[in-house]
């Protein structure tokens, strides 16, 4: 049985101490947020979290969902009551408007708290993560008859929510959306289609589902341009809220997947349900945009949780496991062999692991602070920059912690040996759930051309060159401490290749499109790479003040020099591997015909 | 349902043009082996791979091993009549010697259709794949009786082989196993204890099996010099060889595992069984290293075999999946979108897969030449310049092409999208069964532990320091070569990398043994590199030299140019990186504390 321990500690350091997050007083919610209130509801966050969502983990792999001849879906057993202990906490409306029944705390704490949770047991998180975002669009492009009419319910977790996007032929590319919407003179629509891989599409948890469905209004354009989204029940809401009959709407089949058994994974059928547009006709893109930021951040998240739970599996096993000796020595001589903690190369994965899971965490709570702001603070100037920041970061925290996690959970399940590829022990769940991040709410590849055919270009290049101006500055500013040095040098050799990156691109992608395509992947590893050497920076640089100071937990403090320090000597001198491959252009990468593969 | 074809093709040209093995036609067997009946082999190797042993990879999985209360295991419907036509094709007996009922061909010519066979569906061809080890330790340390006892049987089939090591306290550390064996006065032993993770360790395929089973003969000395290696058939044979009643071996339960469920994999009990000594009484270990170095360059085999598979199944992906349009304009106007193979991240997957695979080939199959010179060859500096080789490659095989395997399924289960994370299109398989061959047979890390603890000062660093030689010779004969130079440049690059930490190696791990454990896991992935890079420039060279002649495949010839250039480009970069972590040292690696984790 897997073990898990939320890292509130670590956490606190970031949120507390790096980040320093009473700076923000101002902005709506954190004041609400004092340093005890932090603290207690990480600590509550963690209390569900390991004795309530963590003990299902396994269970719901197992278990899995099953769909039953009528078309209803249950979820593996236990998840119901968890699920309603998840609802009763609070947690889903930690940070929705208070005017719809939230708490309006800080988005930064719901992401904290989010981790836990996500550690813990991503398939059952995965139920609120999609309500998230169905609430993120209503709340962004509803009326208000319909946040009225929607919010509440799901907000308190009464009613679940989906994002309905993909179609058997069309995933990336929604211009080649089919399902249609025919307007019925009174205002709704009959929604008709088929989509495929949508999680949580059915289950019996909650009392309705409110259905986000993209679909294209009769005679609209062809392409994305024609596509608008809508709500859609499972069962209809009269205007009273009451629910009432059964809506056109049904699960299909689950799909049999490699991981994340505890969610439903539905092919939904759509025959005329009654469907009601949200944002404009033929604005669906712009609203599934809404939709799909906030769960980008959110699969990111589920990246760094992964990796955080298969860390601490692997360090528990890495020091009860006794085989071999040390090579300087036996360790523990007393008995027959030494904990596998004691071999350098078990040491280079638990490093590996944790230089990596510490910085993702600060990387992820930073952006989640660049939301706060970004939609909170009355400072205009504030405000665009946080938003700059919190577009540009979104594709890499996506696609770089969802790489890392999974990369992560294999390195964990190497430590376990044999025995990691034994279902039991939970390693094998952490891989092949670790899988699908890589792959929904737009794979990796794709996240990368948002990074560099997007992102980078937006506004002249503001964001990123705020970005470089940042973590130049930072480098600049700590050049001269001599306890800093060790870290800026690497942090400032990654910046430099980043830059070099980013030039070549502007001067060899404009005229020869397949070149930004050909780097794309690359490049979003290289400024991942930096943007966590910089949250190193940060880190160590508050943990040196604290330590010079006398304050905070000494150990925990020392702690991060040395993983900080690891973090520069062995994973940021992959910068140069991305540079050279991002140079070497389009060229012979595109070299042959497709029918020589 | 996944495809596969064997790619006869490349191993042609691999095994005639590249290495010209007809150079080689003094070895025993070789001159059997003339290019018309290595093509026919490959051939029917071919047929029967992609006919009759892949059709039956996803029913293997899907329906698995199952242990019945009787402790009988059956195995997958379709397993037992593919088996039939294996042994019926006298595949098990392809290099085996003719006097055991063998057919003597080379090695070589085992590994080509091995990988060919372990593409279409590893789990099955486990079941003669541990046969192999099992013969090869009974063909090395067997007295005449033993061989002529066991041997035919199990080359023709009927008798299945298996290696019983691992204990549940003990894995890598053989020193800790408790296994027992009491000699009976009558030249048998009685065998006791229990095993772990017994692959093909009972099942219903064949009329016998023959457990290869260490234990310590009582009164042994403990440690590692104290196991000696027993012969323990499931059924007992009399003199006469027949088969007879059931001996004290029975299979406790069947593991349930995260891949190769066509594999029984099993908890093995041993309760005072017959078991026959054989090679030296403690002597054991060196027995074990017989099957074990054998069954490695298996392993590294299958990671080559799930590698190709998956980038089959990739390529068919991207050509029929319309979604989107190429960067440089639509490439299939008539369709709504162009095939997913037009864009440049794609064919950054499919150029990467190939590029490793290709080159993965050519080193696997250039090492079984060196095992069929080393053991086949009259010429005593021939055979110790070939086993030096084989020694030094044996964990650059297993350790690098089982990493790579498994990186290229998951990169090849991406190019499917969300469809790649569904069972039904085979994708997830091959992730899940490609992982296990990071972990057994020694997990990577002792993989690159053996390289640098044990292979690289072997006789005072004479393995390494020929391969330097052949690979710089080979760089600098071809260096004013113009056509070859983009070649030899970015591998002149990767040797210096690897003989500078070759260099701080032999300053640094002396003194300080953490250094090499520290360094070993990046040196074995910089030696992978510069061998397959070694591999590249051959290839190029050949193709070069045949399009010079007008001789033969053009396209083909000319395809590998451009897959080559992409390896230097593309792959070859990573050197640096390793380099720089490698002379970081262990000194940040080892600066925390264990309880520190």
């Amino acid at each position: 049985m897997p073990i898990y321990q939320a890292p509130v500690r670590d956490t606190l350091f970031v949120i507390r101490d790096v980040l320093n997050y009473q700076r923000y007083d101002n902005l709506a919610g954190f004041a609400d947020a004092s340093p005890d209130i932090l603290e207690a509801i990480l600590g509550e966050g963690a209390k569900l979290a390991e004795n309530v969502l963590h003990p299902l983990n396994r269970v719901g792999d197992e278990e899995g969902c099953k769909r039953h001849d009528d078309g209803s879906v249950t979820v593996p057993k236990g998840f119901h009551e968890a699920y309603k202990q998840y609802c009763g906490g609070g947690w889903m409306g930690l940070s929705s408007p208070e005017e719809f029944g939230g708490q309006n705390l800080p988005y930064l704490l719901h992401s904290a708290v989010g981790e836990y949770f996500s550690s813990a047991n991503m398939a059952l998180m995965m139920y609120p993560g999609l309500t998230q975002g169905a609430i993120a669009a209503i709340l962004t492009h509803g009326t208000d008859e319909q946040k009225q009419k929607w919010l509440p319910r799901m907000i308190e977790g009464t009613w679940t929510g989906t994002m309905n996007l993909t179609e058997p032929h069309c995933g990336t590319d929604l211009g080649l959306l089919r399902s249609k919407a025919v307007p019925t003179g009174n205002g709704s629509y009959k929604i008709s289609g088929q989509k495929i891989f949508i999680s949580a599409g059915e289950h019996d948890m909650s009392e309705n589902i409110v259905h986000l469905v993209l679909a294209r209004i009769e005679g609209a354009p062809e392409g994305v341009k024609g596509i608008s989204l809508f709500i859609v029940p499972k069962y209809k809401v009269d205007d009273a809220g009451t629910v009432g009959e059964a809506n056109g709407v049904s699960c299909g089949s689950l799909e049999e997947k490699m991981g994340i058994h505890g969610n439903s994974t539905c092919v939904m059928n759509y025959d005329e349900a009654e469907g009601f547009l949200i944002g404009a006709e033929n604005g669906g893109l712009k609203a599934m945009f809404t939709m799909m930021n906030e769960a980008r951040l959110g699969v990111g998240l589920q990246g760094l949780s992964i990796g955080e739970a298969a860390y601490q599996n692997a360090v528990a096993y890495a020091r009860e496991r006794l085989q071999g000796r040390s090579l300087t020595g036996a360790k523990e001589p007393e008995k027959k062999a030494d904990p596998i903690i004691v071999h350098p190369d078990i040491r280079r994965k638990l490093m590996t692991m944790r230089a990596i899971n510490e910085s993702g965490r600060a990387l992820l709570l930073w952006t989640a602070l660049q939301s706060d702001i970004a939609h909170r603070s009355d400072d205009e100037n504030a405000r665009q920059i946080a938003d700059d920041l919190l577009a540009l970061m979104t594709p890499v925290v996506k696609g770089v912690l969802t790489d890392k996690g999974f990369d992560i959970a294999v390195m964990a399940q190497q430590v376990f040996g044999g025995h990691g590829y034994i279902e039991e022990h939970g390693m094998s769940q952490f891989v092949r759930d670790a899988r699908i991040a890589m792959i929904y709410e737009g794979a990796n590849g794709i996240q990368a051309l948002d990074l560099v055919g997007r992102k980078l270009a937006l506004n002249g290049g503001r964001a990123v060159q705020a970005f470089f101006k940042k973590v130049g500055d930072f480098c600049e500013e700590n050049r001269s401490d001599e306890n800093m040095a060790p870290y800026t040098k690497g942090l400032k050799k990654g910046l430099n290749d980043l830059q070099a990156a980013t030039m070549w691109l502007m001067q060899n992608a404009m005229q020869k499109p397949d070149n930004a395509g050909a780097a794309s992947y690359d490049y979003m590893h290289l400024f991942g790479l930096v943007a966590l050497g910089y949250m190193w920076g940060r880190m160590v640089k508050t943990a040196q003040a604290q330590l010079a100071a006398g304050e905070g937990d000494k150990d925990m403090l020392e702690q991060k020099l040395v993983v900080g320090r690891f973090y520069m000597e062995r994973i940021m001198p992959e910068s140069a591997a991305h540079l050279a491959r991002i140079s070497s252009g389009s060229d012979t990468m595109m070299g042959l015909a497709a029918e020589a593969f």
